[in-house]
């Protein structure tokens, strides 16, 4: 069984998980909207990447910051000045392309062009003679760098307003809030602050599905400790991280940590973890060391002190900072590629199974009355299981059709309401990966639900 | 005790529920972002929305489009061409100003200036004579309209670049998706798309903390349904709007229905519920009866048709639609309104207590240690509970002084952890509101917690 990207879009758009972005208008730069089970997806995952670096975490703390930040944020971070990447545009199509991205291309991922400075990529380009993939010829412009923070203007006329961008990364709320932070909680470090949020970036080629869009959601965390520690938090960080991609359900094979080849000039260590998607190994997940970088530029460009005052030691100091971040919409096609299956069953059937983890599922339970004289006893067990869980309801069609749909969308449970179930009060419930059936009564099911989903 | 709007400031900042945004910078247009135990509040009244509308109802789907959409969405919703506020500068001293909102302060809310046209506005401005608030002249411009959409551009030179707007409302992306919805869940009449996200407003006089913002999140649904029954429903979504506002521990004397005055073309019936702020009565949530508006305006000018097909009659319409909207940030202030609470003690002093409800609260428990020496038995109590709930843990300072900080962020129980403990594993759990103690077995707390914080 081959797992295509082409296959993963198709199973979404049909079934409720992702849509195109305004779709009805012929989309729109690559945005997706998400549908009815998509929804419910995205937010179990954001809930337990909550849980896990949050609610279990002594020493983390959560903020959700505004989109739009006060501009000189962006000038503090060096977004303003120097974000962007290398561009290089065929004079003869007019076609623009990332220069690091062609010669990756080129070289089938074997060169690091990321970590090239200007001038060795337009030197690499020429010297492999790279022509451009639109139209075959050989005739680049210099490479020009293009910012791409989106850009918007605050105030009630154009003439006078005042520029601001989308922020481009969510990790600028934690750092101006860290002081905030650290007095009302009076947390001593090493301590986190975590965000989960949306970010904006004006990407020239935005693609492959969820993976690369304008407008992305991030998961992240940023730890302030002293210099002396970093490198072991760093370390425990990284674990911590594969950790989870592990515990959502992403097979160990397909996963594996890619050192950064070129280290900013504050950094002690940089790294990703990339994930096998259906389009090659890509990142999912950074942690970088960041030194003390972000900290003082904020402590510079705002005149406050951004340090931190040791209430045992008196010492005064700015921490260093371990940033881990994880894309949640990559993370997402992650997982429904991962739980992606074509099964083949003993009636020489195919069945299509996500095999998500019950904790992610957006349905946990699917309640199923056998015929439709059973519908106002299922509608019963429906409310009761519908307090406690995300349910579906499905009358149409048969039994078999209905588990099959069910699968589909990966509902761990399925509920069968019979005529037994009149007597006795005891359902059927089939298990999504095994297909087993077991018979169960009625106020057993919430704590068998529960016992099920556990994250 | 008089609750101030200054009070709940205060307390946010001190406390860690909301901060400044980009305070380190002085601020940022009335921005803010929550902190710690904000983060926690706000994600707890979304959950305790979703669940209330989305799960526990059976013909309700979530989706989650995405900000940035396709422009030709706000011109078929009219925002493009008239969406904005009524604005008169003063021309002595260059302030500006909404015509509607000068006529509201100078009759104390007696004149409902939001139905005028704006000929009706200058008149009833000039008739009364009202002068500029800010340097007390008469000398006004004529009402000029100002589009507050957030406008960007996408693509890769400025000068070739789409315009791009940040959406003003969340509902399109139901309105765009409401076929996409149906194919995939089958869904029939009458059925509800819910979604929670960001909207942004390039308001002029954004104010009132977290009232006015221009950066805020909604709550909504949208109720597609035949227009022989949409009255029925209107009225079924007032009442439970209601009674959520209710169930979120706002007190009904604090809420009232505010039919509108004056009713687009379309539509059948308009209200608002209004919830009595520290500045006074003021819009909380709307119910609005769309009728076929925004779904016909969508099939114009995307000319794809909108039509619901009915599966057993075969008959085919445009639904009509029933609103219902919240301001998400709104929630959050009226929720820390009416919790707040000063209490004049028997010992004469006063304490500051949140009185949220359970389900709202940031931490559902405090685990505090009577002594720094029963800290490891406490870390493993804190271990264990926050596999299940957001907990804090406190070992500073005299007990008493812990509990009131826990009042002040409105944690119901606090565990207490002493020598006895230690002995018969035992705690003493603390309930906020009436301040009563009970002695309870650490394994029986799990449980205990969880029928407290039932939503």
């Amino acid at each position: 069984m081959e797992k295509t990207m082409d296959k993963i879009v198709n199973l979404c758009k049909s079934r409720g998980f992702v849509f195109p972005g305004s779709e009805i208008y012929n989309g729109f730069a690559n945005t997706w909207d998400f549908g009815p089970v998509g929804v419910e997806l995205k937010n179990n995952i954001k809930r337990a990447w909550w849980k896990r670096f949050v609610q279990e975490e002594p020493n983390s703390y959560g903020v959700d910051a505004a989109i739009l930040m006060n501009p000189k944020v962006w000038e503090a971070s060096g977004h303003v000045q120097s974000f962007g990447d290398p561009k290089m545009d065929c004079k003869k199509c007019k076609q623009r392309f990332r220069a690091d991205t062609l010669i990756e291309a080129h070289s089938k991922g074997s060169v690091a062009a990321e970590a090239m400075s200007n001038e060795e990529l337009e030197k690499y380009i020429s010297d492999h003679h790279i022509c451009c993939p639109h139209c075959g010829n050989f005739d680049w412009t210099p490479i020009r760098k293009f910012n791409p923070m989106f850009k918007t203007s605050r105030g009630s006329l154009e003439a006078e307003a005042d520029v601001v961008y989308l922020r481009p990364e969510t990790c600028q709320g934690e750092y101006v809030n860290f002081l905030n932070v650290q007095r009302t909680t009076r947390a001593k470090v090493p301590f986190s602050i975590a965000q989960i949020g949306k970010s904006f970036r004006n990407e020239i080629t935005p693609g492959n599905f969820l993976f690369r869009t304008i407008e992305f959601e991030q998961m992240e965390f940023q730890t302030f400790c002293r210099d002396e520690n970093s490198m072991e938090i760093y370390e425990k960080n990284k674990a911590a991280a594969l950790q989870f991609a592990k515990d959502v359900g992403l097979k160990e094979e397909n996963l594996r940590f890619h050192d950064h080849d070129k280290l900013a000039h504050y950094a002690k260590a940089a790294c990703d973890i990339q994930y096998k998607f259906p389009i090659g190994w890509e990142e999912l997940n950074g942690i970088h060391h960041r030194g003390t970088w972000d900290l003082s530029r904020h402590q510079e460009f705002s005149g406050k002190s951004m340090q931190y005052l040791d209430p045992v030691s008196n010492e005064k100091f700015v921490p260093t900072v371990i940033e881990y971040s994880i894309g949640a919409d990559r993370l997402v096609l992650a997982v429904l590629c991962e739980a992606y299956d074509e099964e083949n069953l003993e009636n020489g059937e195919t069945r299509v199974v996500m095999h998500l983890h019950p904790a992610l599922a957006p349905y946990k339970v699917a309640v199923l009355p056998l015929q439709k004289n059973l519908s106002e006893k299922a509608r019963e067990v429906y409310a009761h299981l519908s307090k406690h869980f995300m349910c579906d309801y499905d009358e149409a069609g048969s039994i078999g059709k209905r588990y099959r749909r069910q699968d589909e969308i990966g509902t761990p449970l399925c509920v069968t309401i019979d005529f037994d179930t009149l007597e006795d009060n005891t359902v059927t419930v089939r298990d999504r990966d095994s297909m087993q059936q077991i018979r169960l009564q009625i106020d057993k099911l919430v704590q068998y639900v529960e016992d099920k989903i556990k994250f």
